[in-house]
């Protein structure tokens, strides 16, 4: 393989953050081979409807597809774990969105097969690679903010914020015990771990359930669709509509945020700040082309993406120049590029930076704490951290 | 009286806040019988430099003088719990500067004496009457947000993010256990308990000192001055640069606040979001007359301040039209207006909202607890909230 | 005189502007020596609302009293001239509100007279206090942006947006051919004027009455009244609801800048962008405690007021530390201490920078031309400014 | 054809645009079957570079290919004549970017070859395609917003606001007697036009060369490359560096605009403000996602690009949930989106908004009028609009 067009892809899962990587593997330029859907006539479907010529059957077929060299995991979280499995040991590339697994044992195991595999594995944390992300992440590390101090801020949705919401999240036999934390939170600390170069070693969480009680309807649900006049029955709620976590870093700094999908208003707003002992930086996910760089004894500034303003790792994710915003799916784009030259070279090198197996499995771990400090309402240590 | 022009007033303490104190009292047109100053020349020199005719020598002549009706406390902390005594058994009603006292025993004393004398005694909680504060209150109050779920912000600064700033704050003698979240984190629960209806129940606290030894000038030091090139000596500092802290509310809400006095660029950065079941509301301390309402299924809302938009509480204390920025001098005035009808009319009104002395106790209350929590690392109630 | 409590001042009018002034002077620590309003009853009534202790029953007798060093003339436009006139000749200092006068007839002769009389003689163009406005000027004189090529902006309101909207400004007879131009436009003029070094010497100007018919109110209106339900009669109405103007200025700089007072949802919009050779600057009056400032080659500035960030002029025009927003009053304050410092000096001092009655004219004569390049649609030179 | 794989389409031009064509062709799923560069040399090393597998060697060989149903036009814009009108001939649809031709005269006749041909014929106006610009315009057409007044705002970039700056498009014999008005004005009189409904009648312009003299560097110079330490000759500039224009409608609305490629520390700054006589709208093309729109007897609103609260035409531009930004890149996505929907439906449909050659047409003619009317400092009618 000399290019992106000698690579061949195929990826598990048909929904909407499935159309997100089809669109920027396609604007990559890598040959996509072919979906698998949650069934073979649904992925038929979803491939003819997105334009791509060919739906696997099953998981079998797909891994004896010798054109097959790199597969993308979206389909359902509980899927993850035997999904990838499968794909490692077929001896194929993989990026598997996150949660990496269901829990920490099953990403441990997926943390050893893919060190052993020698194989490129990626976790699908596209918020790393908003340009400006890297940026931050490169500030710190060449020192420019000090040693940081405080990390602080939120991550707040609204689109579970009534009583006849509903999605298979909210039910803990499906989506597992925690709800915003793991599924918007996790977000918040891999991209703020990865800007300080530090993970929380403790935490101290508290968990709210402010709609005890929704209303499923009966039937399939699509997902997004209207749900409000529907026939449908009380369930009684146990996941967290809101996390509110204090976090400890192994060089003496603080974190706290707060995640929430019944924020009314806040559609998919993650915000972090990072205050060093020489600098500050500040970001907000709704204006993702402008960073906030704080300065105690001269004017604060807003620096534009801009790859002529920027250092070389904010410059190596951006696709255009400055003040022609940089959005969502594009985080797709500069994931994938970075993530397909290392798959040309034939795995991870030294100087990549998205996330690995060990990242994804971190998050694992940290989820089991804020459920046992949720529990005991005590600080509880991140498993493998001290 | 009649009139604010009939109402006597003496002040006391002649540094900045004292003179933002001097301004407003100005504006609002009472008389301003003299002031107070740490020293009968220091006062004399400051009573002469602000255009004030008279300087007491003494509060004992302050309170002597039959002009006198109010008397309002900017000294420092320390001085507030004999002096408002003494005002108070004098017969005159008193404006005291947060905190209300060093700690919540003089605080419970100074609530009963104030009770008892049935004269006005208000709390300095400024923010609260920024006409947005109001708004928001009134909307609260009239279930616009509906109940109640999530409050989260920070108050963040940066006058104290070098070792070699310095202020006598920063010694646990003289300034307290406790200096970020004494000096702006109270600022901050005030505020959100006055909108969202409710005060803390239980506190979680995590308290970081990030600058262990800081440089302290040798002589005596003027506030705000450069201390950067004086003669120093290293100090030991164990009071918190910055706080972190969850909050229990009795109805089951939940809430999250960091404060710093270290984050690089943020000067005076105090925000808000409320989030109840049926809408949200935010607010950012550096651009005051705007309102951010936050809604599910329309779009939000950027209420600027102006009387033709606002509730009935948001107007009564705006003084300008819409677009006509009202900052923070402008608090005092809508303040010490509610203060001084209160004045006028013998004693505090039912629909006066005001910090009352029962607030300002609170917020010792409430520091008492976040000084366990962070000891204890564990939560801790706020006492006489059950 | 040595101090500001040793100065009298009286101001004429009691309406809103003037109640403006009257909260500023008293900040101020000078001493008011009465008001004077539209009749003696009007006057006397409001001044006691105010706490003024006392009211004028006529020019003459204001004039009569000698503790008046001072005379603030908040008045209706036409009155102005005789006004002022009057006050100057009687050997008081004058503070006239804008425009400074009907016409540039009346305006130059106030020139004459003024400086015959070596008083001191400012114009209210209150919006070159804001401390970034002194910041600005500042930084452009000391060559920081380079040569000023491009002052571009806008000054929107939306009071008068509505057909059923009334004030006395509308109807040519008594607010002047001009409306949006000469009401807000001068503002914009005079202070980019100030900020950029330079003032327009030509101007192309296109006015629009998009409201041709409006509803005036039978009776006598009280201003800022809501006048929808009154009976009513309809007007033809000819000044601008808005008007755009492109501007030339002598060292070939250019300009825009549209007004508007029909523009829904902005209150008091005043903003403007000067770009030199070297950086830019911006400003929006909604927000006036942050100044951007544009750069090439680095990241952008946002500068917030803070006397420790900024030049001479802008930390001189400052009360309060950064973070603690000043706005609309504060502008007030801080050009009156500039007024009354060079009262206190016997005449204007080299380096006062508020508008002087030279300043005031201009905007006359800007006007002028205004509205002669509006009638023949053709670039006009303003005179005295070749 | 029934399905966007089905359509086979060529790229002209392998620059940063063509790129940018290429990303979103490939997202979109139609088959890119080959790159024409400005060589053939250059075209197959770029085609490879891009993953694209083949390269055609002349405008001939493609037109030639059978594969090719759609052409993009992304050349120099003197070539899009001349290629425009081969492509048509040869019966293929085509997506020209702007600006259409050289001048006037060129782009009659290429609207009225298209209009012959039947064939989909489209110009890059990208900005139509933010999701919010269509919103806007589903307002407007709906009445939300009245009658449209006024439309004002600017387009400043900084990209040759030093001496050092070089681009082909300085010079009036490569890139035409206008730069920034035709460069990037025409972009914002294309969108206002497009969301107001209404194209300007007449014009009044000036234009400013605010650097006469400019280094070209000797030798072939590369897009943005740096060539401050090249050796480079003194040149003439008459290009405009910034204009700025009045603009008149048919039904007595009023614009303002300024273009400027010299306003320091704005990368690509796109404004527009339309007030109406029932409300105004505002968006800022650096945070695209967010629309301002103002009331004025009740809060603004901010409306964040979002399909479940955007009328028909803003959810169908709309690609992604609220809170997930779009950019620049999901414009062209959005645009060909609907263009090849046409092309699959055989011709243009009656609902659709994307801009044709006739628009492009207009601005050459409003380009010539802007010319005329600089030159003669007068108001100049756009020819055809009467």
């Amino acid at each position: 393989m000399t290019g992106f067009h000698d690579v061949g892809v195929a990826v598990i899962g048909t929904g909407f953050i499935g159309t997100v990587h089809l669109w920027a593997l396609r604007r990559l330029g890598v040959r996509v081979t072919g979906m698998l859907g949650s069934s073979a006539g649904r992925g038929a479907e979803r491939a003819a409807a997105l334009g791509v010529h060919h739906a696997y059957n099953s998981l079998e077929q797909l891994l004896a597809d010798p054109a097959v060299d790199v597969v993308h995991v979206t389909s359902p979280n509980h899927a993850h774990f035997a999904q990838v499995k499968a794909i490692l040991t077929a001896g194929k590339h993989v990026i598997c969105e996150k949660p990496l697994a269901m829990n920490s044992a099953e990403s441990a195991e997926m943390v050893a097969l893919a060190e052993a595999s020698g194989l490129v594995a990626a976790v699908c944390y596209n918020t790393r690679f908003y340009p400006l992300s890297q940026q931050a992440c490169g500030m710190v590390a060449a020192g420019k903010l000090g040693e940081v101090r405080l990390i602080s801020g939120h991550y707040h949705q609204d689109w579970l914020a009534k009583p006849s919401d509903w999605n298979w999240r909210l039910e803990t036999e499906e989506g597992g015990t925690l709800r915003s934390v793991a599924d918007i939170g996790t977000h918040w600390v891999d991209l703020t771990s990865f800007i300080g170069g530090l993970k929380p070693v403790a935490v101290l969480a508290e968990l709210a359930t402010f709609i005890p009680e929704r209303q499923r309807p009966l039937g399939p649900v699509e997902t997004f669709a209207k749900t409000g006049d529907r026939a449908s029955e009380t369930r009684r709620i146990e996941t967290d509509d809101a996390g509110l976590m204090l976090l400890r870093f192994a060089n003496g700094a603080r974190g706290s945020v707060t995640t929430s999908q019944v924020s009314h208003g806040r559609k998919n707003a993650m915000s972090w700040e990072v205050s060093g002992s020489q600098g500050s930086a500040s970001w907000h996910s709704e204006h993702p082309d402008h960073l906030w760089l704080g300065h105690r004894d001269e004017p604060n500034q807003i620096l534009q993406r801009d790859p002529g303003l920027m250092n070389g790792l904010g410059a190596a994710a951006a696709s255009l120049p400055g003040g022609h915003v940089e959005g969502f799916a594009d985080t797709f784009f500069a994931l994938f590029r970075a993530v397909y030259s290392d798959v040309l070279a034939g795995g991870r090198s030294a100087g990549s930076n998205y996330a690995s197996f060990e990242d994804g499995h971190y998050e694992m771990l940290f989820c089991d704490a804020v459920i046992t400090s949720a529990k005991e309402s005590r600080w509880v240590e991140v498993e493998g951290q001290e």
